[in-house]
């Protein structure tokens, strides 16, 4: 690994430096080895025309990991500890055994003996992989259905304020997943599910044009330092195998692959070629790694590809179109399909959960809700019955492009058909003309159906479409996307969601400029533009804004009417109508001159 | 005024360049001085692997004005073209007069003899003002009840591609309105109600703590050039008088004001020391500029005014808030309200609209949707009623702060109480948690609203609840509320609002980068970030993106499913079922191994 990744943990990197006003703190649960991480955000008192009252911190849900705590000291290069390790191996229906070898094929090179096979090879603790002995059965859901609390379930109830049996009973019916390979004992259990917070995935990967191995490693951690509560690796270019060891030995935040991505690069690039024994092998190199969840476009059949010819854009899923490619050319149903039994005896040894890909997803606002991307979305909650006979988790993925008055439909089909296995979601768009501001036509369509039920949002970022995001963008998207999220949460009336508003919107009524920075989503942001106008130190205290200047506020005009009402007990409407009129003169006397 | 504004005739100023691809058209309508201005953006025919076809050039609406129009010489010293004096005067019921006389207080100065009163003014021609002759209005509405379908109607429906007739009917019900003082008739007609083009409006002006009469013309033109269909001059500082002239004389589209700000600049500021009289002589001095539409605050009753009390951001509309002020230090309602019916003779004589404002919106989550809000819209409903008996303009101002779920209720009870006068909505934020982002927060309430029925979209920047926009937050916040507008005109059906985003899409999907880029509603932004990773001029025309680069690319595949579709006859459920089988070893000689 080069210099620059390594020395992260040298210098005071400002990936792992806090928030301004917040500090790390951790809740723990029934026993001291379940510690919650959360972000606790500190307020100044509420002073002076605004009463004497102190402002108790607001505590929010924190992804950024170890990074971020100051007692923790940050090499990438060693990786996160293995916060769940104790948890896996004491039900004891797990095994370790000798993994598969690493092959030069993994990092997209032909020759056996291509030395840039074990080039930057992750150099911390290599651990022999763990898989469930033979007749058990891993999963989160498996436990779930059998009753069983497991300090997963009980650490996302102190993380989401619910009751574990809550947790546990989601997770039962499959309405919630809990994506944790038992491989990436690195990752804080987080759970999707649309009783839950609409939790936000972000992208990243490098591909055959762009971008290194650094730069992903990177862009992982700041993306979960903004919010991320997922990432996906999604590279397609050489050292595949290699960056995504990197990513998982350093990601506190469930990792996601589309496996048909590095399996086709192993046929180098020719779809039709592709095999079961590839890919299955794919599987499981990544399994051993610790992917907790695998994009698996099996509802991609043969006779619906046909359907797709008409389409404006056809069929715009990378996964989607090399499983349509495999279809037509071999003139059978996709591999996905015949072997998705074997798919999921595969993820229950793991547990890695299913995200069932929309290969056919609509690529444009014309192609919305067809007869393509419903007939495929029938197929996937066939096999979500069929995975959770295995006990295997399962989400469902979700357009794409979708005008506003389409939205609605998908996500009740899908809960529908699905029978409400949790809907993950790309945006949606809802409209086309946008480019380089996609993050935002698809912010709208995402709050959306997290509002209606979709559980967990994929970040869009504003190169969509145009090209491969950089740091700034990932920083873009993942706010636009935490901003949908919490706007969803609202509006189901998450139980105190709006704390975080709240004491937001009360920081800004009373002045406490440092306060409303701290407890917005992007403190650098806000405190950047307010400075734009107003640098000095003193505006950061001063009872205006730039926006009406000193002269006349009406945040404090409000000041006087609430000190109005209060004084002359104008509380209720009756007293309203009786007590104006005698109140009136006081009123002059009193609090009115404050505008010189 | 300065050089760098007068300037602009003298250098190729990028704002009158059109942008790429795009020609400045006119449509004629049934006599030769209706010219509807229209962008055509030029389109590259297909060809190879996606066939041959010319690509008809996609006519999009367009704001800019005579800016944009090579044929005309930019002078915002001599101002617009009068494009609409004819139709004015040839309708025979106004006449000139002897204005008003500008006063130092006007520009906010106190001495009577202050240099700085005359300093800057605009030099153009000055035209002696316009008003209705006696006993005769000259509104829109008056026309359209009467059955005449004027210029200005019929320039609207060739630019909505609807029919005069209907254009007089929405008027005459009330359910739309065309801003048009017949003081400003360099506007181009422009209508706002719910069955037309969603609109959007952008803030300007200047305050006490920043910017300058310069840098408002420019963002004015800049705002119209990337969208704006109304631009409001929110002026508070100095030179308030002189700057709204200059923006006013440049303007091609119509421009509101909030009489009240420049009245209490008049008072220096001390709300309790605002009169009718003086109130009344700056709707005159305004209304004599041209002003299209007035936002008037006349809701904000004194019993309603302690409602505000118990919210936790009390009252955050400046003009709310004056007014609030006023009706308590005074306990009286206030002149908005008590010389409602005088404000109406005001508005029928100059043509002016109502923009009856929102005072008491909510300024948090916490507050949305309250008693305080819900009764100040019952009496504008009543006021609405007022206005329309004289015939006058009318739309309503809306929230604010209101999270989804709470946004329809708005919406209804709007159409309902104010008897479907348009609404004008600023936003609404869905949540309170991300300043610095407030456009985006903004852009999803906003299009859910524009859905539901609202006809124009107030823009918010980035820089909401942090300082004052700069050019680059306008153009943000312009383009971010053309999204949220047209997803509204997509999710409303509204004829012919899909097809630029299937242009666009036909676009992309056969990799006509410059068409996409041109089709794109910020086609600067598109390219520049296109460029970012694959800025080679060949790049523009090659078949894959940085996405997933040369070697494999699902829009390729898509082709070639097109192709055997096609090809195959495979374009019904039932061929597909029956004629997959027999076909496929033909796909796989024919076009399956374009992937090398």
């Amino acid at each position: 690994m080069s210099k620059r990744v390594t020395s992260l943990n040298e210098q005071s990197h400002p990936f792992t430096a806090n928030f301004p006003g917040s500090t790390k703190v951790y809740v723990t649960g029934s026993r001291p080895d379940i510690k919650v991480p959360m972000r606790e955000i500190g307020l100044s008192p509420t002073t002076g025309t605004f009463g004497e009252a102190e402002n108790p911190p607001v505590r929010v849900y924190d992804t950024s990991g170890p990074f971020t705590d100051p007692d923790y000291a940050v090499d990438i290069a060693k990786g996160l500890p293995a916060i769940k390790s104790i948890w896996i191996q004491e039900r004891g229906d797990v095994e370790e055994y000798d993994g598969r070898e690493i092959k030069p094929q993994d990092n997209g090179y032909r020759n056996e003996n291509d030395p840039r096979t074990h080039q930057h090879v992750f150099p911390g603790l290599k651990r022999k992989p763990l898989r469930a002995k033979k007749g058990k059965n891993a999963t989160q859901l498996h436990y779930a259905r059998k009753g069983i609390i497991t300090p997963e379930m009980e650490f996302i109830a102190i993380r989401e304020s619910m009751k574990p049996e809550f947790v546990r009973d989601e997770v039962a019916a499959g309405r919630a997943i809990i994506p944790s390979n038992i491989n990436h004992p690195e990752a804080e259990p987080m759970i999707i599910g649309r009783n839950f917070h609409v939790k936000i995935n972000a992208n990243i990967g490098n591909s055959a044009v762009s971008s290194s191995i650094e730069d992903e490693v990177e862009k992982m951690t700041w993306a979960t330092r903004w919010g991320a509560d997922n990432i996906m690796d999604l590279s397609t270019g050489k050292n595949i195998h290699t960056t995504r060891e990197w990513i998982i030995r350093n990601s506190p935040v469930p990792v996601g692959t589309v496996p048909i991505y590095q399996a086709l690069e192993k046929v180098n690039g020719v779809a039709e070629d592709l095999t079961w024994e590839i890919y299955r092998d794919t599987l499981i190199e990544q399994a051993e790694q610790g992917v907790d969840y695998f994009t698996i476009h099996a509802g991609v059949l043969l006779r619906y590809v046909p359907l797709t010819a008409k389409r404006l854009t056809g069929i715009v899923s990378r996964g989607g179109s090399i499983m349509a490619q495999w279809c037509l050319y071999h003139h059978k149903e996709s591999f996905l399909y015949t072997h998705f039994e074997e798919i999921c005896e595969i993820m229950k040894s793991y547990d890695i959960s299913f995200s069932l890909g929309d290969g056919l997803r609509p690529g444009s606002i014309a192609d919305a809700n067809d007869e393509a991307q419903f007939a495929e979305l029938e197929t996937l909650g066939e096999l979500t019955k069929i995975a959770w006979k295995h006990d295997v988790q399962v989400m469902i993925e979700g357009p794409g492009h979708v005008p506003m008055h389409l939205i609605k439909e998908n996500m009740d089909k899908q809960l529908e058909v699905c029978q409400e296995a949790p809907f993950y979601t790309l945006g949606p768009l809802t409209t086309d003309i946008a480019p380089g501001y996609d993050h935002i036509t698809s912010a709208i369509g995402a709050a959306m159906i997290g509002w209606y039920g979709t559980a967990m949002l994929c970040y869009v970022t504003p190169k969509e479409h145009l090209g491969l995001p950089n740091k700034n963008d990932v920083r873009e998207g993942v706010i636009t996307y935490k901003i949908a999220a919490h706007a969803a949460d609202l509006a189901k009336g998450h139980p105190g969601a709006h704390i975080r508003d709240d004491a937001l919107s009360k920081a800004r009524f009373e002045f406490r400029w440092r306060d409303q920075f701290n407890l917005s989503l992007d403190p650098e942001r806000a405190i950047e533009y307010h400075d734009e106008t107003l640098p000095a130190e003193g505006a950061k205290t001063a009872h205006f804004c730039s926006m009406c200047g000193p002269k006349f506020c009406s945040m404090r005009i409000s000041q006087d009417i609430r000190k109005y009402a209060s004084d002359n007990h104008l509380d209720t409407k009756e007293a309203i109508e009786n007590g104006l009129k005698e109140k009136a003169e006081q009123f002059k006397q009193s609090g009115s001159k404050i505008y010189q």
